[in-house]
């Protein structure tokens, strides 16, 4: 084929293209061999139309079938693991051993069939039944979604086989997936997988849709169409913020997880006692896929003490003697150089690293930065701008005061962590900062770096605005993902045969919990 | 008092006023003795600034200190009813009995003694433990609320002491309220009955704040404030959507309740089986509270047959008999003509009323229009026009098929109702319709009117956009209501000592419910 076919109401056609591009392979700097298109608009109105049929039968389909593509699905995904995993390292340049095989692949087919196991257990709805009024609601699929897939995961996070994707499938939505510029074909090779299990379990054709790019201004017009029911999004502030007005403007819930620079505390005690294996800690989470994580450390906050200097002078070692690895793209490295550029300017000094490293591909070396507390506290919106990859602002803090102003002027963030001493040392500095840190963030860790994201049902992968769009939901965790992707349906005095079953006085299914007269009830 | 005070920081005090404003009586059409102020934006800059300070102290106050609070405003309230139910009667002439006293009073009341309760089981904060992978996570306070209340329920939603009140002070957030300019003093009366509980419950002075009035300019500021943390409001799409707008740039979360049709639908058989019955329900429904509830039915879809002549005629012949009560203001009245002209425009038929009514104070005669669905096609958009007052649309329809038109274009709603037969005679007729009214109703109810909202954990009080701003969220119902108010905090390998009390492995209060490892846990 000259170039990549869209996926459409089940079927790979021609796209309707006002352009094309070719993805790059970041590890040598060339272009790829496959054409794929930008869609123009006719595309993402084809799409949306079959959505929007598709959303009408999911809603009449047994949650069983859903279940059983997502299975599927991952099942397919494990089968053609190899050239999957060859594609997204040749468009990322990211390992395949651990990163991509053993580590990105396994977590993304664990989320897909934590997803069937939701929608077989059925809890995700919320069923609350108040027998005595005969008033019962439960949460039902919100209409098609648009999901927006980052440069950074392109399995764990891929708008055709990640987080969102996941959740908003196993609300019963349909689900159109734009996929990220730089790995197409990842995407592509995902989808076909998606299209099998669709076929095989039977659910309807345009359950999952495809497009690989459309021009900003079709993105706006996207994400407001009137047929869509939410949007769901993972990538820049800059894109983020775009979208999130038009949508929000046609009355279109977003979510988004836009940005994040995890700061990440060292309280004097926890240096004094162990500086030496806290400084690997953090050189292996700035550095883990190239400091392309949305948990990245980019704020390091230490106290000045006697064991500050050889701390920081150990990270500055390890940055300059790891090889640096590939970025994700040309464009990425120049927004890494800019961000340090711009850090620099606003008064950090760097330590080591700060421009383009040697090596195929685009490298930029292992960046080290420091400042004084008095300088965050100059230019705190300068200093905290994100640095999106492998390179970390450390603030040498004099007193707990500086501390408590940094805190104060942080943005909000994904993470936040605080290192102390095992011992009793540090718990009154902790008591101090720690309320101030939570208000910041929404996960906060101890004794424990960020970077790592798992998928459990009290994981919280959000938090406040600019991370992201609200601080009350997350992006991954099953089942408080899905619910972003539903509405509340309530049913007053409602026949009991024309009851959802699952709102019925008895249901069938013996693993969901129900809300029955304020008390749980599983079965 | 020349001018009354506003509420800022625990004390009565002078406004900033850049101008006064009175309520007036609408039953007689007199302005009312008292000045009220419009604040400066430096009452609200006080006020933001006081309810940070008090979120941060609320933070770390015992849970039953909230609820005590909450009790002791009910108990207050009642205490003060005569006072405060003759001042809601002068402001709004909603009558003394059995709505105000006996109706909206108690229902108040029993909305802030529901969310005192619910403050004490804390099942709300959704508690949910990963016990293995030591993550945990739960609900917390998001920051100072903001609530605008709407002038139809002058307590129920008042912003002083109403749904999204409770909701916000549930969840551990200081309130700011913002009066409606119709019944400031009712307000004002209440307020003070909420300072003599914040004082007595020994909360921080600045949990319950107020200000009667601002400017938009001023309001637009204060809901984008970065001091809020979230917005309630209840009142007009135009203005709710400018306040969207502002908050959602600034990247706060806002609630929005904004218009309603709320259709009912009459199915054949259930006219033929008890058209006499069923006409009596609308009328009281369509008239109660001179038409101004949210879930006010203001659009009829009945077929043609043989009782809808006689059904429609007894409509209007019981709109022509009973008195035309008096509407909460002139502006009201006026905004009810043009709707009601505007419906006449678009191509209905007016069947009785249609122009202003004698008696006292504000009065506009209880209007039926009609249309068939052909008309209602031909201007969809104009044709669900919200009219809120004591009129309502009956559209007559002659095929299941057009019936099915209408309702796919719909805009979303709160509430959507069929009536049908005892007998299975509507049955397939209701089994193809629903499911098209379920798309776009947050409630939908059988065979009874919509305008009672009751306060039960399986409420929706909440529908699709524009009729809100979240189809997946409910401004009525406890704990739904609460989480609005709330961010997700996730504690991710946190040492014990250092959790809140709620996420610890073993917790002290024996009501809560908790998520551990996927089963849900009481104590």
């Amino acid at each position: 084929m000259d170039v990549a076919q869209v996926l459409i109401d089940g079927k790979w056609r021609t796209a309707d293209a006002e352009g094309t591009f070719h993805a790059e392979n970041p590890a040598k700097g060339e272009p790829l061999p496959i054409a794929f298109p930008t869609s123009r608009w006719s595309d993402c109105d084809a799409a949306l139309t079959a959505a929007t049929k598709a959303a009408a039968e999911l809603r009449t389909i047994a949650p069983a079938k859903i279940a059983t593509f997502l299975d599927a699905y991952a099942a397919n995904i494990e089968a053609a693991a190899d050239s999957i995993v060859a594609a997204a390292a040749e468009e990322t340049a990211l390992p395949v051993k651990p990163r991509l095989k053993d580590v990105e692949l396994p977590r993304t087919t664990n989320q897909l069939r934590q997803a069937a196991a939701a929608v077989r257990e059925e809890s995700w709805r919320h069923a609350t039944l108040d027998l005595e009024k005969n008033i019962r609601s439960c949460f039902a699929p919100i209409g098609p979604v648009v999901v927006f897939g980052p440069n950074n995961f392109p399995f764990a996070f891929n708008g055709v086989s990640g987080g969102d994707f996941a959740a908003a499938i196993a609300a019963g939505n349909p689900v159109i997936a734009k996929a990220h510029p730089l790995h197409p074909n990842t995407t592509r090779l995902l989808a076909e997988q998606a299209l099998k299990a669709v076929e095989s379990s039977g659910l309807p054709p345009a359950t999952v849709q495809l497009i690989y790019n459309v021009s900003n201004e079709n993105g706006l017009k996207l994400v407001s169409d009137p047929r869509v029911g939410a949007v769901g999004f993972t990538g820049s502030r800059n894109a983020g913020l775009h979208l999130k007005r038009a949508a929000e403007d046609a009355g279109k819930p977003i979510y988004l997880e836009m940005s994040s620079i995890n700061p990440v505390i060292f309280l004097p005690g926890a240096l004094a006692e162990r500086s030496e294996q806290l400084a690997q800690e953090l050189v292996d989470s700035v550095l883990a896929g190239t400091g392309q994580f949305c948990t990245s450390p980019n704020l390091v906050l230490a106290f000045e003490t006697p064991q500050t200097e050889p701390f920081l002078a150990q990270i500055a070692k390890s940055f300059t003697e790891r090889p640096a690895q590939p970025l994700l793209s040309a464009a990425g490295r120049k927004q890494l150089h800019q961000g340090v550029s711009a850090l620099t300017s606003a008064g950090a000094q760097l330590v080591t690293g700060g421009d383009n490293a040697a090596g195929e591909g685009y490298r930029y070396s292992n960046t080290l930065l420091r400042a004084t507390a008095a300088q965050f506290l100059a230019a705190p919106h300068d200093l905290q701008r994100e640095i999106f990859g492998n390179a970390t602002l450390a603030v040498v803090i004099s007193t707990q005061k500086e501390l408590e102003s940094i805190l104060n002027l942080l943005e909000g963030n994904l993470t936040g962590t605080i290192y102390s001493a095992k011992s009793s040392a540090d718990d009154a500095s902790y008591d101090d900062i720690a309320p101030l840190l939570r208000e910041k963030v929404g996960r906060l860790l101890n004794d424990k770096m960020p970077t790592g994201v798992a998928v459990s049902p009290a994981m919280n992968h959000g938090g406040p605005y600019p991370s992201t769009s609200h601080p009350g939901s997350t992006s991954v965790g099953i089942p408080a993902s899905i619910t972003r992707f539903a509405k509340l349906e309530c049913y007053d005095a409602v026949r009991p045969e024309r009851l959802p079953a699952i709102l019925k006085d008895t249901i069938e299914n013996s693993t969901t919990w129900r809300s029955i007269n304020g008390t749980w009830v599983k079965g």
